[in-house]
């Protein structure tokens, strides 16, 4: 295993950080990484919210879900899908666009998610350490009106860095999937009762699969976070909308 | 620069391959590294459709935008979004899921994509090219039928991968935006005329910027192809909305 990928096997999500800064050289790296992604037409539909603000970051530590660590971070990048500026753009220069619609919100989608991973993987190669926020896609209007986001500007994921404590070295990455049941060929499988069974077992630790199953899905699914989300999104979707009017 | 982030500047999208096979001991790195990659919860929210039926990658390369370098690659991964599992696993285990949203929709969709994003990261470690193809997210109604899609599953993203040819290192990586341009400070900037000129002036080359933009819009916006992707993806997220009903 080359050293790239073996990077991309020892990186595990970070929620213990150093009180050691980040240096402007780094960060330009990590942030400089991020441009150089694959993006759809070379479009860069995205625009990323460099947090630097720690009244701010605190606040976030409290709308994405009350996770304390967030306000820990040296770094915070906040990922938003932008079609905004190519709208505008083709505004001013009398282009006659369509109004953006939901297919270029989730192809920007895409493109804002691939920068963030290159911000990852360029981070865990200087030793610092990450870890994806999604609760930043809840509360749309509470993040919208902090964020001065635009009609069509969607925040899409958080980024939350810093160099690791010791701790954080301590713990196990969490276990994957096998790649049998990640992977298809040529068509999806839906898996029956027995294949998800097969599939979900081993998170189940010393627990049945059902019991483990149904707190899951209690606090990660049923719960209120989760439900808002939805709600959330569909805001930023109706967003979107004008254009099928 | 450490020779990981080197590769991350050095990759650019590769659409021209070698007639060289990708070994099984690569193919499975690559898809190795995808599911090492973050993933909200551990919950691998997604699905990798492996195309190894030379017919339908042939169809493929008809069917998202008429593109035959598709044809031409030595792996194919279609990235689904894929709640189906979790809530069939849920409904299973009699847990009383809610139906997926939306926001299981979006968060999924990151999902995916971060684990696309390394596999283009290994893919480059090893020598091999790769492009992402969007235009996955078109033709709704034929892409569920060729791929056996089920309700919950939405394939958000494409990459064709293979070892470059001689050309492909010809060819200039094409130019991002300035660092500034894409980077706001705790909060969004929307651009004026003036600022949307400066940011994207580079990419007119030797046409006016009204030029260029005139025609970026029509080939890449106001395309026929572009439409359809937002008609497609408005079928994907309809088969999320029984949640609000």
């Amino acid at each position: 295993m080359n050293p790239i990928i073996q990077s991309l096997f020892d990186r595990k999500s970070c929620r213990i950080f150093k009180d050691k800064q980040i240096s402007q050289e780094e960060r330009k790296l990590i942030l400089e990484a991020c441009m150089q992604a694959p993006s759809a037409g070379n479009q860069q539909m995205y625009t990323i919210i460099d947090v630097q603000d720690k009244k701010l970051q605190e606040t976030l530590s409290k709308t994405c879900d009350n996770q304390s660590f967030i306000n820990q971070a040296k770094m915070v990048l906040i990922f938003c899908a932008d079609f905004q500026k190519w709208y505008d753009l083709f505004v001013y220069e009398n282009c006659s666009p369509r109004k953006p619609g939901v297919g270029d919100l989730l192809l920007a989608t895409t493109d804002a998610t691939i920068a963030a991973q290159n911000a990852v993987v360029a981070a865990e190669s200087l030793g610092i350490g990450s870890c994806y926020i999604g609760d930043i896609l809840e509360q749309h209007d509470l993040h919208r009106e902090l964020l001065n986001l635009s009609e069509y500007v969607v925040p899409v994921c958080m980024l939350v860095l810093g160099y690791p404590a010791e701790d954080h070295f301590k713990r196990q990455k969490p276990k994957r999937c096998k790649l049998e049941d990640i992977v298809c060929v040529d068509q999806y499988h839906r898996k029956d009762k027995k294949e998800l069974k097969n599939m979900f077992e081993h998170k189940a630790g010393n627990k049945t699969l059902n019991e483990w199953a149904t707190a899951f899905c209690k606090r990660k699914y049923n719960s209120d976070f989760s439900k808002e989300m939805t709600n959330s999104v569909q805001k930023y979707i109706d967003q979107f909308k004008s254009e099928a009017d």
